[in-house]
């Protein structure tokens, strides 16, 4: 390993492709010969016109989106599009359909309430602690959108197939596992991915929306809230954050042109949670929360035998060259977060100290 | 100068001071130790609080802020500051006064208006092109707050002595020329900055807010939408802009510990604008925009005798070595923005080059 770095099994921000990384720090003081570090050049430059079509082309091929979607990079994480999404798309007296499956459900639900907007929750999994995803879910014939959470951090669980809503828009908080994996966009309405986990650093979120959708906006939301500038503008309205748009520009040709697509990437990632809920599922001494059919091939949640053995494993575990253990202070217990940047290299390493872990205080 | 770095006069983003961009570099593969990259290592880490602790503290200090006042780091740029200053400040049936001196003041403005709150233009200096900043300014009794754009990045003019307003909070956009010269605080119930200019990278924005303005907030803002949230959880109640408040933290050290302070930095602006505008002042071939008293020490916007001799000049310089000097598109011309880390280096050169140019086309 390059400069005594770790094992990065953080749930986000992530671990990033250690080529991105050394990429970004070999030109940080002159930018494609401009004489300037990315984050000293113009945005209205070609060069940073490069960076972000760049960014929006390889969006659309790794996705395979059709030409009625608009690639769109927005500030404000995730959460800013749980406020920005039923302010556009929700007008007075129309009703939106939302899934329950964990903490950031939770939370776009309550930002659509906030703004006296009318939503109804179509189905949760609160009843078992949000460790499956719901199936079969009926949903209203009126309803404007179905939003729900694809892959929930902090639960571990993961949407297998996505619901089905004979027609109505999909909206999915893909912030934990966009290009993980291949899907079928056309059901989608709008798709929002916070960078931080699977595609880049934290200060940038990915929107992706389908042209029809852009026919529900009303006209008078501030400029910098409605959807509508940022497909006007390119995302350039104003100043973007271009260092996290250039990160994960390179992080989209690594998934092109190193690791080989989605479907390659998702391969891979089916390799490194097999061999973890595997080795998780061989032994009795650890004990993993999410429903078997929901487990979720990012976040990797799991329990030991008492909260001192947790909180033992997390500190050795970082003696050890593996960080980011510790589960989310929410739920407690162990997590280990395998996004696309995650090595099955790091895997094995995993596997091994848990087992020896496990040989030491099973 | 490192690898072939250019003298960079963009308005924004802008230079940065190498001894900055260096230490990114060396410690972008492992940070302080961690084993991981700045963009890699959680927000709730002790490696995080530190950077925005650390920040926040010297951002009081620099601008010698009382304890009355919170440091926040908000994405969306000035641009959405636009949008939240009314929304979070100006109740139904109150009103605040605006002082339009250029586009960015104007913008300000068309975001109260969007949301139609009441507003009203106490000054404008649109009857001559934004050339100059108003004077001896009459504010409204009942306004709540009184807004202006301290420099004016695309006319090149700046506030020499701060509006007067007999009690009424001061509500400043500072993006352009934050911490390049002290301020008594005391009269400002807001203060914010796009990072850009002279801070940092695009991504993120400095808001500085005084405790009795939080009170003027109303209960039911969406959650990213509101200071509350942002003041309730040190600007860490989402993934922030990890890498963007990072290096804003290491531009704050170089203030500190490299310049010495904002008198120091002040002093440095003062001699570096006076070079630029002493010579342009003693030549015919060149000509200021702004009014004599309005000078920016920060954006010199200045005109050749024609546009193609501007034109001409924009792409010599960059052939020797200095970017950035086109005008904004909106007004034209030829612009030189000497922010912080614009080195004295750099306004020499660019002396000597206007001189070489002068007497070829002159």
């Amino acid at each position: 390993m390059t400069v005594n770095r770790i094992y990065n099994f953080n749930a986000g921000p992530a671990a990033l492709p250690l080529s991105v990384l050394e990429e970004i720090q070999e030109s940080f003081l002159n930018f494609k010969g401009s004489g300037m570090s990315i984050t000293e050049i113009s945005h209205r430059s070609k060069w940073f016109d490069d960076v972000i079509n760049d960014a929006v082309i390889r969006t659309k091929r790794l996705l395979d989106l059709g030409a009625d979607f608009q690639v769109l990079f927005i500030q404000g994480g995730a959460s800013l599009q749980f406020c920005m999404i039923p302010m556009n798309l929700l007008a007075a007296g129309r009703s939106a359909d939302y899934v329950d499956t964990g903490t950031w459900s939770t939370n776009a639900i309550k930002e659509a309430q906030i703004q006296g907007k009318r939503i109804k929750v179509a189905a949760s999994s609160a009843d078992r602690n949000y460790s499956y995803i719901p199936k079969n879910v009926q949903f209203s014939d009126d309803a404007v959108y179905v939003h729900f959470t694809s892959n929930n951090t902090i639960e571990g669980t993961q949407w297998v197939k996505f619901p089905n809503t004979n027609g109505i828009a999909l909206i999915a908080d893909m912030s934990s596992d966009i290009m993980s994996r291949p899907f079928d966009p056309e059901p989608f309405g709008l798709i929002y991915a916070g960078a931080q986990k699977n595609i880049g650093p934290a200060g940038v979120c990915l929107v992706i929306i389908r042209d029809d959708m852009l026919k529900l906006i009303p006209e008078n939301l501030p400029t910098m809230l409605t959807y509508k500038t940022y497909v006007a503008k390119n995302s350039l309205f104003n100043t973007p954050p271009c260092f996290a748009i250039y990160t994960v520009q390179l992080v989209l040709t690594w998934l092109e042109e190193t690791i080989g697509g989605l479907k390659k990437m998702e391969a891979i990632n089916q390799q490194k949670a097999r061999l973890l809920y595997d080795f998780l599922d061989s032994t009795d001494f650890f004990r993993t929360t999410a429903a078997l059919d929901s487990r979720s091939v990012m976040n990797v949640t799991f329990r030991l035998p008492g909260e001192d053995l947790e909180k033992r494993l997390v500190q050795e575990a970082l003696k050890n060259g593996m960080g980011g253990l510790k589960g989310h202070s929410s739920v407690g217990g162990c997590r280990a977060s395998i996004y696309n940047a995650t090595t099955l290299e790091a895997i094995s390493a995993l596997i091994d100290f848990m087992k020896h872990f496990e040989s030491k205080n099973g």
